[in-house]
């Protein structure tokens, strides 16, 4: 599939969340060749889950890969990745990390490209109003995801 | 709990871990006040999992927290914690992490320190010695658990 096919399978996942009652997050990997490796929406709320984000569920809904699956693949992300969903993307030596929008939240961008990984920015303004109808509606629980004490609304790294 | 009582059960993780098959590494998040939150090990192989290493495994276990639960906590785990373990440890607030040992693989060390969190290497003979067992009966687990195509018993970063 080509890259609009991919990432409207992270907004499709995103949708789901918000429908779940849950942070509107959603992801998909693919392969290098197009191939969707694994999707899958923030759970925070849904499974009372730390560690699933929508990035990180993608990448435990493709199961066990071996490296070589993810060379050359590309991480389709509705919102700029956290420091957490960050360092997977960077353990699993994934290429290319595509974000729907950094304009509610800035997370690891610059790490990303230090670290070798190609960052694309769709500036998706649908994606950009769900969150920021999400994070009016919830905000402690949009603080409660990323780790902060006050209501934010970008994070500099 | 003191820092030996709370090392002793990211150890004790480590070895369930083994014990069950899987890659033996285990982490407790104990909070400030010496409160254990949470404990986990790594579940590659037990759940097939791709994002359960042993620090995101007890921070999963912790449920969900608010982010004052995470200041001043510490994070134990037996092993250097990889990219993505150490994004999660940053994204959460957490204040100082100990490292039960660092001989078998470095993962990311300096970069927790650069996010201004305090890293301590115990340098634990005996979960050097059950890390290097592992790797040696089942590389390809391993490898597969760090990303990495080829059998890597150090990888600096």
């Amino acid at each position: 599939m080509n890259d609009q096919e991919a990432f409207a399978i992270a907004v499709e996942e995103a949708t789901i969340g918000y429908k779940e009652g849950g942070v509107p997050i959603g992801a998909a990997l693919i392969s290098r060749d197009g191939k969707l490796l694994g999707r899958g929406h923030n759970m925070r709320v849904q499974k009372g889950s730390a560690i699933h984000h929508g990035e990180t569920a993608a990448l435990e809904n493709s199961g066990r890969l071996p490296a070589s699956a993810y060379k050359g693949a590309t991480m389709f992300t509705t919102l700029s990745p956290c420091d957490m969903c960050t360092g997977a993307c960077i353990l699993y030596g994934i290429s290319r990390v595509v974000i729907g929008e950094n304009k509610t939240f800035v997370g690891g961008e610059a790490y990303l490209k230090q670290r070798g990984i190609e960052v694309v920015v769709m500036e998706n303004k649908e994606m950009q109003d769900l969150m920021e109808k999400f994070i009016k509606e919830k905000p402690e629980v949009w603080n409660e995801d990323i780790g902060e004490e006050e209501r934010v609304y970008s994070k500099e790294k």
